[in-house]
C-alpha cells in the first residue's frame, strides 16, 4: 500500500477528484490555502495498492499538466480620460507536486 | 515512532480527539472538507510510539465504528393539499480510513 | 527525498513559510484548526533532499523556538464599583512538532 500526497492547483482539484473516484480509488481533500485572487493549492491524500501508483500518476498528469491560460481582468478601469480596458494576461496554470509514501499498515474501520 | 493518519467523519472527530488526548497522545486536526449539509471528513495526525499503535487503533474503532443513524428531515413541506412531513431516513454513519506510516525522525521543538 | 511535516503555531507560520521559501524549499500550508481566541496550529509540508533536513530543522528551531509572550486582555471590565483593568498574562508561545518521513518517490508535474 502507498499513500500518494498530491498538491495541485485549486482549479484542477475538482476534475482530479472526479477522475480518481471514477477509477475506484479513495481520495481525501485537505483544505485549500490562499485567497480568492491568489489561487491556492489543494492537497489530496490517495491510498492505493503499490501496483496502481502509476495509473494514478497518469491521471494526475492528464488533469494537472501545466498549460497556458488567459486571465481577463475583472473590470475596466474608468479614469478621467475615458475607460481603460486592461489587456488579458497569459499565465501558466496547472502543475502538481506529488510525494509517494510507503504505508506500513492500512486499516478500514 | 509511527504517524497515524486517520480520516474520520466530522461527527466523530470531536469525541475521537478527546479520547486520544485523554490517553496522552498528541493529535493534530487538519481541516474539514465538504459543506454543512454534506457532512465532511476530518483528517487527524497522531504521532505515537510503535508499541502504542494498537491502543490508538482500538480507540478509533470504538469511536468511529459504523452504525445506523436516523436523519430527520429539517422541516415539513407545505404544499397545495396540506403539510407533508417527510419520513426520517436511516443512514450509515461512522467509519474511518487509517494509514500508519513509519517516521524516520521525530523532533519536538 | 524526505517529507517534513511540521505542526507549528499560527503566529509563527507566516515567518516560517517566508524563511523556508527564501532558502528555495517548497512548502505547502495546510489549514489551520482552532478559532480566533484559541490560537490554532498550522501544518506545513516541506519536501527536501535528505541532506537538507538539518538545515530546514534549524530554520524551524529559529522561528518556532518556545519563548515567553504577554497577552493583553482585550478590554477593561466595567463593574458596579468602577473600571477593572485585568493584568496582562504571561504565556509560552512557539514550539513545533516535526515528523520526518521517507519519500519513496517524488514527482513534479
Ligand atoms: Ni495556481
Ligand atoms: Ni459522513
Ligand atoms: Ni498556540
Amino acid at each position: 500500500m502507498k499513500l500518494i500526497i498530491a498538491i495541485v492547483h485549486d482549479d484542477d482539484a475538482g476534475e482530479l477528484i472526479s477522475s480518481i473516484t471514477e477509477k475506484g480509488y479513495g481520495v481525501t481533500k485537505l483544505a485549500t490555502t490562499g485567497g480568492f485572487l491568489k489561487a491556492g493549492n489543494t492537497t489530496l491524500l490517495i491510498g492505493v495498492q503499490k501496483e496502481k501508483v502509476d495509473e494514478v500518476l497518469d491521471i494526475i498528469r492528464d488533469v494537472c499538466k501545466t498549460r497556458k491560460g488567459i486571465v481577463s481582468p475583472p473590470a475596466p478601469i474608468i479614469g478621467g480620460t475615458g475607460v481603460y480596458v486592461p489587456a488579458p494576461v497569459e499565465i501558466t496554470i496547472g502543475g502538481a507536486t506529488v510525494f509517494i509514501i510507503d504505508v506500513d499498515r492500512f486499516e478500514k474501520i
